[in-house]
């Protein structure tokens, strides 16, 4: 059987998930450029300025910093397998899905997570942080910036970092859904490794882990007792290849095309100024706010000042048939919201505001749509 | 500093080099087509026909057929990781670049490579397989079909495989450069697992590296006695996202748009047919090797039949200085071969025939660009 090439086969659909978000045409036009050689200069030249741009959009002088050639998890596994050696104590806060897969990452590179329990929708206190690091003899603490699952946002990172340091040990985040939405201070807030994925806020399309390690953490991975668990995302051998104006040592063939997405993506948000992302991000997650609590829906996260403003995790109206309308918003609106995870399964949306999908027009259709299937029966259901 | 467009900074070079290839227009068109969501009933239909499509190219009816989230190293580190339990003996023919990169991946999970050594330039021979066979004891074999660095295609791979499956053991198989150039025959061959790339014969920008494994290996990897060492690449979990018709289980968010693109690949060379493409690469090789022969090239492979059709290793002509005239055919003439791997670094070329560079009008314009080069002084060092 001969298959429909993909234009014939696939609508358009707005995308206010937890991710993908929409893709600009100008990335997209810059994703089909025509294919060069990962070893070309003018493809060098766009992986230097793609590391120049990731460092502003990272807030960070880390000469590390780095596109890890797979999806926002391969950037985690990266910094596990890199910094995490058999028998190494790492602290990680647990309050959503993502907490719980670092510390299945740990454990399978040979390290012992130890937990910070801390209820789904919630942020970690500091004095949890201090009790934890003060029992535990740890080398390292892993949260999540932007939980996806919950929609919380860690405030006091700042803080945290200067906790971890006094104990000596790595500060480690995930800001795959903050990274280019709301502020991330690398290294004014101490962080020695983070990762980020390019479907968020980037607006890139899925495929490639930003990444940031600073010098400390490469110390870390320079100094291991044992070889990297792994060739792919061995680190001391993928900065010979990202290494600007030095002497190039091939690794791997670099995604060129995925990179020419990235570099575009970052153009446009530094274009734009990295405080007016911000604010329009806040802008229209308040307008968001605004029309959902009206529509009837209630945040998982109950403190408004912890609330993403790129990701919207709220209960539907009572009532409400979560898994129906979200099918409906699909067919009927071409409209992609994301399902609940966990305990909120069938209970809860979440509504994304992410880079490009987060435009005050597109936040008017959103509402729209969603009144819409909420105050009507569904198609073709009429007498 | 602001950077410009990838536009405007990236020539059109043709790409005759070991990968990536020229990437036809309607493969680009599908690439940059728009972003819609990992979950999305449209995505999960491409995802369906890519697999199928994947299995007409790899001749087989292995239903774990899928491109993992990474460019083809990604491909080869999956397999070991998966395959290789600590302590597990592992039989590797090296007899170029990339067996050593096998042997490498075999020790960082904890098995051991056991080498099979060749002349880079030759391949291995049924004796040798049958001897290393008898004395080791080993869980695999490991072979590269194709090998890059050096243009040579390994022949007897259906009797190397009965040899492999004597002795109980696993046929592992880089098909990277090979596949959708000439015959993979992943199940005639008795082949149980195997990896390739995008950016070879398929055509597709680097990025993703299809794989494909029976109901024997895959017996294997779910009959571990430890845990995968990967999460990103842990198949256990990865099978269940690719589920043909089944409930999927979100594993991480897929490169979309490069699954776009491989479809759009694959798409046009089924259009084509196998066979079709596989004796267009063997007409074209033969007006390519003609070509160079005449203008004073000398083959690395000493035997015809085991050349790549699909990447030429040849030495330069006596006297010829090999960087400068490459840079050369660079600058002056947009085009891109490679150079020489390891003992043949400095002295030969990779010239590379693959998918949708492999064709009748750019031999001609190929063989011309050489042939001015090395009868030509360099532009702008007359008087």
């Amino acid at each position: 059987m001969e298959h429909k090439p993909v234009r014939d086969q696939v609508r358009h659909v707005r995308l206010h998930g937890p991710g993908p978000s929409d893709v600009s045409d100008s990335v997209l036009e810059a994703l089909s450029s025509r294919t060069i050689g990962h070893l070309d200069p003018d493809f060098l030249r766009i992986m230097d300025q793609t590391q120049e741009m990731l460092r502003q959009v990272f807030q960070t002088k880390n000469r590390m910093t780095i596109p890890i050639s797979g999806t926002g998890s391969s950037g985690m596994e990266s910094l596990v397998a890199n910094l995490v050696e058999p028998g190494d104590r790492v602290l990680v806060v647990r309050n959503g899905v993502f907490g719980g897969r670092i510390a299945d990452e740990i454990s399978r590179f040979g390290g012992e997570a130890v937990d910070i329990n801390v209820e789904w929708g919630k942020t970690v206190e500091l004095d949890q942080v201090k009790q934890a690091l003060s029992g535990a003899g740890c080398q390292g603490l892993f949260l999540v910036h932007a939980e996806t699952s919950t929609g919380a946002l860690q405030p006091h990172m700042k803080e945290i970092g200067q906790l971890v340091h006094e104990h000596d040990a790595l500060f480690l985040a995930d800001v795959v859904t903050s990274l280019g939405g709301t502020e991330v201070k690398v290294d004014e807030w101490g962080i020695d490794a983070a990762y980020s994925g390019t479907q968020k806020c980037l607006s890139v399309p899925p495929g490639l882990s930003p990444i940031t390690l600073n010098d400390r953490a490469m110390e870390k991975v320079r100094s291991r007792r044992t070889p990297v668990e792994s060739w792919y995302f061995d680190l001391t051998m993928i900065e010979h290849y990202w290494s600007e104006g030095g002497a190039r040592k091939y690794h791997h063939t670099a995604p060129v095309n995925m990179i020419f997405a990235l570099h575009e993506g970052l153009r446009l948000i530094l274009e734009e100024g990295l405080d007016a992302v911000f604010a329009r991000h806040k802008r229209n997650a308040a307008a968001l706010q605004a029309g959902l609590e009206e529509l009837g829906f209630t945040y998982i996260v109950g403190k408004p000042e912890q609330r993403l403003p790129m990701l919207h995790a709220v209960f539907l109206p009572e009532g409400a048939e979560e898994g129906k309308l979200r099918k409906r918003l699909r067919s009927e609106c071409n409209l992609e919201v994301g399902g609940g995870l966990g305990d909120f399964a069938g209970k809860a949306w979440r509504v994304g505001l992410m880079g490009h999908s987060c435009r005050e027009e597109k936040v008017h259709a959103l509402l729209r749509d969603i009144r819409s299937v909420l105050e009507s029966e569904p198609e073709g259901s009429g007498p």
